[in-house]
């Protein structure tokens, strides 16, 4: 009596499994766990990605979430922040990174990826039609770039300031340097590194 | 604009984070993966978790998990093999671990949790009822007692050793020692313990 002639249990560890951080075992723990100890997550999970498609649109401006009820296809930052900054991010959960750290109150872009030619995404399968657009009609003055740190991220950013520069606008780039509350003993070699270059006047 | 204002996100996240194994920031990602990259993996859960209940169903007589189209109320197990052994198991779970093994030919009785009155458990919410009927209707005559070895396994061990030998039957529990390809310079000082009890004959 193997798992495999369990067809309905086998088909929800395997969707279950399709998910990020979710491995072979924990599927299987968490489709016992529906099924033994808690028969109404099961239901609620149903009900939510039944409806998460319907409920969550992205912005066709700027590409961040948008919640259907808040009003169709352009979001509550589109239409009320400052216009003539613009944040451009990787991924629509970083906007609500930097909306954590508070402090920012221009526009979002978001690239929906990295320029990444091993993984098949080239310059056109982002949203950079989209951003040059938006500088060119919107009074953009400076772009922000707040990708992350890696080396798809720094090669997108540098391509990127490459076709935006020409446009007229300031092109900056977050910080790079030591994390709050660590250890200069503990960092790593290109962060110190990075740190020291950008080092600044107090 | 925090995660809070968009509801429907945060619904979802809620949904995967009552789920074992599955903290805030694992089902904050799994939620943004669903909607930004593989937006068919949400429909695929819907339609699994959905239908999980109907399709799979706990065996009355055993409690282990049945596949309603393998037969109504009934499972393959308590139809067919040996009535005279039954192995009685902590969670529907645990059943294909035991099967995967190999080697049992005999029947199953899952009890649905062990005793805990910490958590509010007492035998009375255990399927114990059951095996005790089916100990006397089924010409038993051997139990395995293959509960987890911790505290909470061992002491319903001990209260079902305490029910069912007044019965007639022979009451046997999984052997307890060092796991095979494991080494004995690392093992734990109760494993060890428990290996020198249960030594045997060569």
């Amino acid at each position: 009596m193997p798992l495999d002639q369990f067809p309905a249990i086998q088909e929800c560890i395997d969707a279950f499994r399709r998910l990020p951080g979710i491995g072979p075992k924990g599927a299987q723990r968490i489709v016992f766990h529906l099924l033994t100890q808690d028969p109404e997550a099961a239901s609620q999970i149903a009900a939510s990605c039944e409806s998460i498609h319907v409920r969550v649109k992205i912005c066709r401006k700027c590409h961040i979430l948008v919640e259907s009820e808040a009003g169709g296809e352009n979001c509550a930052v589109c239409g009320v922040r400052d216009p003539s900054v613009i944040c451009v991010v990787q991924e629509p959960a970083d906007v609500f990174a930097i909306e954590r750290a508070g402090g920012f109150r221009g526009r979002f872009h978001v690239l929906m990826g990295v320029i990444s030619p091993l993984d098949g995404v080239n310059p056109e399968d982002l949203t950079i039609g989209d951003l040059v657009e938006r500088i060119k009609e919107d009074g953009v003055n400076e772009v922000i770039l707040a990708l992350n740190p890696n080396m798809a991220g720094e090669g997108t950013s540098l391509y990127l300031a490459q076709i935006l520069k020409p446009l007229g606008v300031r092109v900056t780039q977050l910080a790079q340097g030591l994390p709050m509350g660590s250890h200069l003993e503990y960092a790593d070699e290109l962060t110190l590194m990075r740190s020291i270059e950008g080092r600044r006047e107090l």
